[in-house]
Order: C-alpha cells, then structure tokens, then sequence
C-alpha cells in the first residue's frame, strides 16, 4: 500500500544506483571527467545514451560546447576516483592529471578512455534537451571498448555518495 | 586496460540495471504499465524523470498522447509482474486486469499507483526527445508516494530478462 510522502522521501529508495563518468574536452583542450548517477541507454540501432548534467556545473558548458564525449562505467575499483570527479570542480583543476588517472586515448573521437573503467563508450552528440535544472546530452556510440579483465561496475549504494560494487544473488 | 569490442559485448556489462514501470492512459481509458530499463532522474528542482520507449512499442503513443503518467519503481517481490509488463503488448490486452495487478488509485494526475511497488512518482510530461530508435519522456514530478513497508527495488541482474534484489555489501 502507497502513502504520500515527499518526494525526497520517496527518492531515497532509488539506491543502490548506477553510476557513470562522463569526459569531454573543454575550451582549453582539457579532458574533463564528471561522475554522473542520471545516465541510461536511448537507442539500440544506432545505439545511444543519455545523460543528465547539472546547469550549474562547469562541465554543463563543456558537454553543451562538445561535439564528442566518452561515457565511462567505473569499475568498484574505483570508488575514490568516481568520488573524485563527482565532488570537485572542473573550473578549478584538472581533474584527471590531479587524482592520476590511468587513462588511455580513444579511437574514434577527440578525447580518453578510463583504462581501468569495466567499459568506456566513445559518443558524438545528437542531441540535447534542457529539462528542469539539468540538460540531457544524448550521444551515439561510435566504438565500445571492454576491460581486459572482468570487473564489477560501481553504484551509488546510498544516500551520501556511498558507493561500491553489489553481490548477484 | 581497454580493448575495442562491438556495442553488445560492452553493454552486456552494464547490468545489474536499475528497472521501473510507467503507466498512462491510452485512447481508450485503459491504463498501461510497461516495463523499462531505460530511465534516469534529470532535474532536482522541479524534480524530473525521464524514460526512454522505443518506436515500435504500443506504449511509445500512449505516452507520446498522454499528458500525464506515472512511473513505479517496483519491488524484489514484483519480478513475476515485472517480466509481464515488459513482455506482453497492451495492443492484445489489459495488461493490468491480465496480470491482476493490485492497483490504488493516483492522487494528482488521471491514473493508477503500484500498491506494491516501493516508491511511485505522478508526473505531468515536460518533454520529449526522439532519440534513434526511441523516443525519450520526460515527466515532472507532481506527487510521490512510497510503500508502507520497506521494500527492496527490483533490477535487471544479468541479461535474458533475470531480474531479482540486490544484496548491499
């Protein structure tokens, strides 16, 4: 049985939630790395994602100004690196060369792959559309890389950026 | 390390994915649910969520007609329910009446909440997107509701529709 709560309330029972890192190039060449919880595939043929960015955040303006992105599925390895870019701001420093991140170039577009993600996603934007206080940017795939090696994806278990990997039962 | 492999081989990492149910009202009255991986929220304030159907799903006009719905977040114990909603057409039937869904009704918008679910959000449509082979919603949140008891949210944990809870480390 429903009973009406508000919608904080309600929304605090999304977790354990999926959790993406999204990268793009700002003006000045950098790649810029941002944790996203709001992401979700769009498109099977041809195959797309979409993701949900802050209108307030520096990367908001990079995604709106970049033709191209990766879109990242951390592994649960890397749980203080997804913490990382989702609490600091592009604006002040460069997040990648910062926390040290072991990146490696992408092959279709202008741009780095996470070599230590479970898979990164390489995306030209086709589309974008302002909803509330946040944009989606919808991008579709152009090259799927895979690690090497079979890693667990990384989710937002709970409230207050508790994050980590999650047993199959 | 990263290695390019095609889309599919890489999405299939992608799971466990988060899965909900949204309802509205098709142009003959009848309220119907289908079941959708492809969801996100995108705004905080007004808060937002935004789903994705594709093309050919008789869903994909009830929606594109609809000015309202609502989306459910369904529980562990609803998996048999789930699969239903996300297999059957509402083109050949009462999804609802078929599966007997236990249903109460919404309190803001012209439709129906999960009474078993664990959280149901009323949204007014504040958007759409067409996006490859899908066409992505958009619904403002107008009224949330959450289950008396606490449930457990029910996700797609592997692929070839195996859904079940997920067990927090």
């Amino acid at each position: 049985m429903q009973k009406q709560v508000p919608f904080g309330e309600a929304n605090r029972l999304k977790f354990p939630e999926q959790v993406v890192i999204a990268i793009a190039k700002d003006a000045a060449g950098k790649c810029n790395p941002i944790t996203l919880g709001w992401a979700m595939q769009t498109s099977i043929a041809p195959p797309m994602m979409a993701i949900s960015i802050g209108l307030l955040r520096y990367s908001h303006d990079v995604f709106h100004n970049a033709g191209e992105f990766v879109i990242a599925m951390p592994s649960e390895q890397q749980a203080d690196e997804t913490l990382f870019y989702g609490t600091k701001s592009g604006r002040d420093l460069d997040k990648l060369a910062e926390f040290g991140a072991n990146v490696q170039p992408a092959a279709e577009v202008d741009g780095v792959l996470l070599a230590d993600a479970v898979a990164n996603f390489e995306c030209r934007k086709a589309g974008e559309l302002l909803t509330g206080d946040h944009t989606i940017f919808v991008g579709q795939i152009v090259c799927a890389h895979a690690n090497e090696v079979e890693l667990r994806r990384l989710y937002t278990i709970g409230p207050g950026y508790r994050m980590g990997g999650l047993a199959r039962e």
